[in-house]
């Protein structure tokens, strides 16, 4: 009788890599991540000796085979290299230098305008960078770097596109500026995207389809389908703030249209309702004060916003079938109210099979998601095959 | 100067696998596999050593290389073993052989109602199938069989769960009952997700991100993100037709939802419409050939469905961002009125970088697509790393 059972494997990736395994630091037989990952054995003992190679992996002892020949175990080294993870916002930028298994050694912050420019924005990042890897004495050992932009990114190539907060960033060529500095692969993504990937490695391992919200000023998404962050044909894919939503179709959007989602259930349009009764709010951070102080209409309003995102979550819920959608941004760290406006909405109107195992829930790494996000993508960056690859001839 | 470029391969697999790249049968070095794989060359070279083996690859003269020692080339064996693609339908059964190209080699269908239950429908698939093979003297070049089911199919398992028009099925062993027959692995997925992956792979090969929403007696959508078919957490991403959409809030769904866009846009609701208006029609073949025959009635009708998918569809195009949206089934096919009414919508409230290249057509394969897409679906699997290195240990 033939494997019949083996449907895993037809039309999908093997959703989780060799390295997001071996991240955990627990020792592996080739034959265990063959297992795992569906790989051909083959194909696994060709990567693991590559990772050997460059000292990424070693091999560990020896384990008892049920067959002939003992079989290494292998883990990854940790400690044997580092990258840098960057989180531009609107008022802040962070940089943190971190292992290969995603631990932060050390990080450091700075309140800067992004509106100031690439110039100066990288300027500190470049300076920062530098004094962090002389001071952990890994200079020599820096990976690769990872960028989070709080505006769209153009994923072939790494440069913002009419970003809206951004003034003089436009098209502005930020790998190749910090790679003058740092001379390594230097990969940038929207803060959301890198949100999501940091949110999922660190808390959600394993899961393979995958929604993180951010609700604030704006309202984006990123979604890991298939175990992977998916960019989209134009690299927007996510962009949950702008689908029409009819309850709204008498309130015109920043971006010209009307009946955007974030023009009825993000940060600004909530204060706008609550002024309207006599609040003295502005940005999203007042009204997630405001609900945090216990006021009545803000609560209401919050938890309204959370209906209006879960009408829109519930088409998401039909066409992606996530295991786990994940609210974050500064409205939905303001108690349970935007998650249970979510969950009424989508629990009330989405089929009983695509929910059965759904869980929405709110952000766990809070301000860490994104500096997270962006060592993952340099780390997810400098241990892919193709990468690999290249370090090995640039050995030979 | 380090590769800065190379943000392709973060996050996201290796869109085009080495054999979706070979099945055109034209020769290319290991070296073009791995720059357009974006595979490590070892990666590629075991791969491709192991197809050698199993004879499903063969090496063609040398080719020239630029440095030292002469590179082989490497073509697929279309013609050195076969599958068979099954496509079931409501009241009709289709069985074809075809060649690694997925060139179908012979066909034949058979009026049966799906209702008379798995034993009879896949009764004669086996017998169908079994003389396909001997006729064509293929009997021991059998690599796998895919199987399209007009109703949900749990992915890990194979099996239809809760299918509402496949009485006698629910959660019958398909994968089992036809493995018994071929003893070779069976691959099981609903048809609408077969006919995304037929008519992606024969019409728009390299488009990575591609949706295809069938619209007849129901509404679904198969979704290709990142390169891949994505079922989702349960098995049902794409299920478009229970999406809420405002306008229907008060027509009851045959789910017993209220608000469903099938119970809106689908044939049965335009029937109904159609009706009360004095027609006489029933099915979503009557609609569209009252369409064809040029009724207004029924043109403005579906028309008017295509603008209420259209909205839908917006939500899907600003959270997958595809490049390609393809509409099939029965109601597709009526005129381009669907088609009309779809765009109007989608271009109207997206945002305009999502839809700057954004094709929405009309399914090209028609009658084949489904077909075509079981036949996929089984050398996908049967040329998948993990069934390759199966048959290699089987062998040796």
């Amino acid at each position: 009788m033939a494997d019949v059972t083996a449907q895993d494997s037809l039309g999908t990736p093997a959703a989780t890599d060799l390295f997001q395994i071996l991240r955990d630091g627990r020792p592996r037989t080739r034959s265990e991540l063959s297992g795992i990952t569906g790989l051909a054995r083959s194909t696994v003992a060709a990567r693991v000796d590559s990772l050997v190679r460059l000292g990424l992996v070693s091999p560990i002892g020896n384990a008892v085979s049920t067959g002939g020949r003992p079989s290494s175990q292998f883990a990854i080294n940790t400690g044997s290299r580092v990258v840098l993870g960057v989180d531009i916002g609107a008022s802040h930028a962070r940089i943190a230098i971190a292992d290969l298994s995603g631990t932060l050694l050390d990080q450091q912050a700075v309140e800067i305008e992004v509106s100031q420019g690439p110039e100066a924005v990288l300027g500190w990042v470049a300076s920062a960078g530098r004094a962090m890897l002389e001071s952990h004495g890994t200079a020599d050992g820096l990976l690769a770097v990872g960028v989070g932009l709080p505006g769209p990114v153009e994923h072939a190539t790494g440069r913002p596109i009419d970003p809206p907060i951004m003034p003089g960033w436009d098209r502005y060529d930020v790998p190749a500026h910090l790679a003058s500095e740092f001379d390594v692969p230097v990969l940038v993504d929207n803060d959301v995207n890198i949100m999501a990937l940091g949110e999922r490695d660190m808390s959600w391992p394993g899961v393979d389809h995958f929604i993180f919200v951010k609700v604030a000023t704006g309202i984006g998404s990123g979604v890991i389908s298939g175990g992977y962050l998916q960019r989209g044909a134009q690299g927007i894919a996510g962009d949950l703030g702008h689908i029409y939503v009819p309850s709204g179709k008498d309130i015109v959007c920043r971006c010209g249209n009307a009946g955007c989602l974030e023009a009825i259930a993000a940060g600004p349009a909530i204060a706008r309702g609550l002024r309207e009764r006599g609040h003295h709010v502005e940005s999203s951070r007042d009204v997630a004060d405001l609900v945090r102080a216990g006021n009545t209409d803000a609560v209401q309003a919050v938890r309204e916003a959370g209906r209006t995102i879960g009408e829109v979550l519930t088409a998401c819920v039909s066409l992606i079938n996530p295991a786990v959608i994940v609210l974050g941004g500064t409205l939905a760290h303001a108690g349970e109210h935007l998650l249970a406006g979510v969950r009424e909405v989508v629990y009330r109107r989405s089929m009983p099979l695509a929910t059965s195992d759904l869980q929405i829930v709110q952000a766990r790494s809070g301000a860490n998601a994104a500096i997270q996000g962006a060592t993952m993508l340099a780390i997810h960056h400098a241990l892919s095959p193709a990468r690999v690859d290249a370090m090995l001839q640039a050995q030979s």
